[in-house]
């Protein structure tokens, strides 16, 4: 039976506090979870949460998975409803995906006292809603919640919940230990109980585990080594309470140390890259400290050991870094970041194995730009510039020259809220003095710049600002704050690039990043015209 | 035999990158340890480390430990040296500590590879050591340095190494996951195999996990479960690479989930004020959504959940928090129906259950602004001046009313980024304008407030703007998009609150977070005067 490697970042994974994902950035890190190489992208639940049916929606066009699955999660049908006639039901069949996750209650103590209905009706709801999208075509998998504690307090009912969901056609039970409160052993032993009780083959449980006692990568190893052949995650671990079990390390952990190759030829390598651009979309800032993906994952400290890390870099690391797409550190070193600034070149078209000093100034530079809060993670663009401008053959075209620019915000007397900006630029030795209005300070000179700039790039029309992130930085080494901005811009045709900008003033962040995006864009075109 | 709570956090825990403790520090931190129960704290390499021969010097006057044991740190006397000779040795004993842990060499290739002696002396350097530290009275515990990964690689070596050392006279022989890789089934069949080889009792073993599969704390509990009584981990988790054992998560799991009474009575309950206290001394963030301890580890955001929660709290958290010394937390939502509000409003001392029509009001109110963008579940301050407003009797002050504003940012061409603002304001009566530059125009629009509401609200010289976070978020239904400001404000007392602003225009919702804040700020002050 295949593995089943299933992600929730998008639906539970978004539980956690603080979070919001727009549908663009919905549909952003389902394509990264694609290129991780997830069997299934659980993407929300449409019908009841409008987000959620505009994400399915889009995804329809504007999604193209290689790897992955969408699948569509949603409740039971209503107690004393007709499954076909419930509209959260039918919200479900909506979203027009390949599978559908229905969450059902596998604890008798829920049913009577947070679902107020009876032990059967419940059997009932499941056993009526699986058969229904079972016969409107859809995979369906079953998320018991509190199926732990739930078998805990009567083994009896919870496995008739598991019976009468693969009994209706369920792909997957899924073993969901709601609260967290599990420890590895208690898995092991409940998952070995319920299926001699029943006389079920573990092939066809799911293990959804949260982080409550921090175990919960632990206990979904401790189920697959169970016989469990489906395992639910999020990126990173988010989640509600201290989160879901990080599908990254559970990942590794399968395939690095029990040897399961669960993700498809060549996907581990992108966990670090992936984890980190899903990290700056979710506008949480990534744990260095992450097990496999962080930044100081590998990083040793210790003089003690540096003369042994030369012999043998294995005799102090568990793995090879590089399989998980991360890198060793010691100490601040040449070295360090080199493996993943040449892989990352690479992917951009850019060769620099051949080329081992412009790889150290551009591996210096990154490092002294990241030390001072810049982050080329998310800003492909941002970062294929600095690369190209190391190159002599390559450097990019700069557009123009900035000799200054004025940015006003005012709120009147009569409510309204108005911004407008100047620049003062020279493009081709012509000096420009442009001004526009915005619907904010970013938005007017991004106007103004392309009333500038307009005559001589009639091109920039089909540029759009897409997105724009900002995240204020602590300072280090007593300096102040700083704000990081990302802008995502798209190019009209389906599609985009994103730069990054840095200073203590977010306007001028925010014009650096502008500057990159349209400098990108422009000299793009006119390297394709060539 | 008694079980041993043995922690890190100063010796093994200040390796994490980017730490390091005064000894000021290294004190504090002992005595919130001690506070929490912990049976033994390892101090640091007193003779190789000034700073920790400092430590345990002033620790001799300054400390006093009611629970806790001291504990030197250091390594075996070096190849081919007579114990009593060996400088380093001596500075262990200089120490004047009850109890020394000697650092040993596990794995045969360590002993050949990397401190380049051979498999006999290495036996020799840990016998003559911990014989010559027991004769001088201390209690002696040896730290087998990658005792699995060498138990992996020549099981009948590392077992002679274990036999050694507890030949010798040590109390505990401690298993070490240096390199982090580790599974805990793997962590049982090898204490099981180990203890069947040489016939030791498994309560003479410890176990020190490290976090590079995110299994440490898991990896601890299944030693616990195969017999050993000796546990060794760090606050929070700190460490080298993704860091130790987080010795909370540890100690609450083995007390909670296993039933040992690990800490003395009363000690469990200081945990989340232990665990922060010391992530300030570390100078690190807490981390919200640590297991247990974090701010985030009882939050719930799913309206799903709020109303069953109602029903019973226990339904939906794993343990009371109040065990560990942390609080439920109901987080306000779109997600969130009329259950989430009514207890959120409870939790912030405003009793909606009498008052049903408030309730719906509040309600509806909150689903329409998150439908524009706004966020309440990090914005407490925010949402209590709203439930507020809609309760005449607790409706709250507002300190000034604003004619208009404005803000200018200019990039010179000197390159200079200026940014300046200017406020026209009524308070109590009279008009004000005042203008103030800034780092950025949020700053100065800020600073601008503060000139012109000083002379009638003093106070707001102790409120200091300490966290800003912008996000831009799609526009919903076809409008445009909107940016949402959080703004953290600290009282200048240990105290804060977060205020949320929504806008199209970023500086126009940082002004709404800023005017949201002071208010809330002011209001609370005159309050509490009466």
């Amino acid at each position: 039976m295949t593995f089943q490697v299933y992600d929730t970042t998008l639906r539970d994974g978004a539980q956690r506090e603080g979070l919001s994902y727009s549908v663009v950035d919905k549909l952003a890190v389902a394509r990264l979870l694609d290129e991780f190489g997830v069997g299934f992208i659980e993407g929300g639940w449409p019908g009841a949460v409008p987000k959620d049916t505009e994400f399915f929606r889009r995804a329809r066009t504007e999604l193209d998975l290689k790897h992955a699955v969408l699948v569509a999660f949603g409740a039971t049908r209503r107690a004393g409803a007709v499954a076909a006639d419930d509209p959260q039901v039918r919200g479900l069949l909506d979203a027009q995906t390949p599978a559908i996750a229905l969450v059902a209650k596998a604890d008798l103590r829920h049913v009577e006292r947070a679902l107020r209905t009876t032990a059967k009706e419940n059997l009932a709801m499941i056993h009526d809603t699986v058969t229904h999208l079972v016969a409107e075509g859809r995979r369906v998998f079953v998320d018991g919640e509190h199926t732990f504690d739930g078998y805990r307090h009567d083994p009896g009912y919870t496995a008739s919940v598991v019976e009468t969901a693969l009994a209706a056609g369920a792909e997957r039970f899924v073993l969901c230990d709601t609260n967290g409160g599990m420890l590895p052993s208690q898995v092991t032993r409940a998952i070995v109980d319920l299926t001699d009780r029943i006389g079920v083959a573990p092939e066809l449980l799911g293990m959804h585990a949260q982080n409550d006692t921090a175990c919960a990568v632990a206990n979904t190893i401790a189920a697959v080594e169970a016989g469990v052949r489906h395992v639910q995650g999020t990126a990173n671990g988010y989640g509600e309470r201290p989160g879901n079990a990080d599908l990254f390390a559970i990942v590794a952990n399968l395939q690095l140390k029990l040897g399961l190759p669960v993700l498809p030829e060549g996907c581990l390598e992108q966990m670090v890259r992936v984890s980190h651009a899903i990290a700056e979309i979710a506008n949480i800032a990534p744990d260095t400290h992450q097990a496999y993906a962080g930044a100081a994952a590998f990083a040793h400290k210790a003089g003690l050991h540096a003369s042994a890390i030369k012999v043998d870099p294995l005799l102090y690391n568990h793995i090879e870094p590089e399989v998980v797409g991360n890198d060793m550190r010691i100490l601040v070193t040449e070295m360090a970041g080199r493996a993943s600034i040449e892989l990352k070149s690479r992917e951009l078209g850019l060769d620099l194995a051949g080329h081992p000093e412009t790889l150290s100034r551009v591996t210096n530079r990154v490092k002294e730009l990241e030390a001072g809060g810049w982050s080329f993670e998310a800003a492909d663009a941002s970062f294929e510039l600095l690369v190209r401008g190391e190159l002599p053959d390559a450097a990019p075209v700069r557009p123009f020259a900035l000799e200054s620019y004025r940015v006003l915000v005012e709120h009147r007397e009569d409510g309204a809220v108005v911004s407008e900006a100047t620049v003062k630029i020279r493009v081709r030795g012509e000096r420009l003095i442009a001004t526009a209005e915005g619907n904010g300070p970013v938005n007017a000179l991004d106007e103004a710049l392309r009333v500038g700039l307009g005559r001589h790039y009639p091109e920039l029309r089909d540029f759009e600002l897409a997105d724009y992130k900002v995240r204020i930085l602590e300072g280090s080494h007593g300096t102040g704050a700083v704000t990081r901005v990302l802008v995502e811009t798209a190019d009209g045709r389906g599609g985009g690039w994103t730069t990054v900008g840095v200073h203590p003033n977010v306007v001028e962040a925010s014009w650096h990043a502008l500057v990159d995006a349209l400098t990108f864009g422009l000299d793009r075109g006119l390297r394709h015209r060539v």
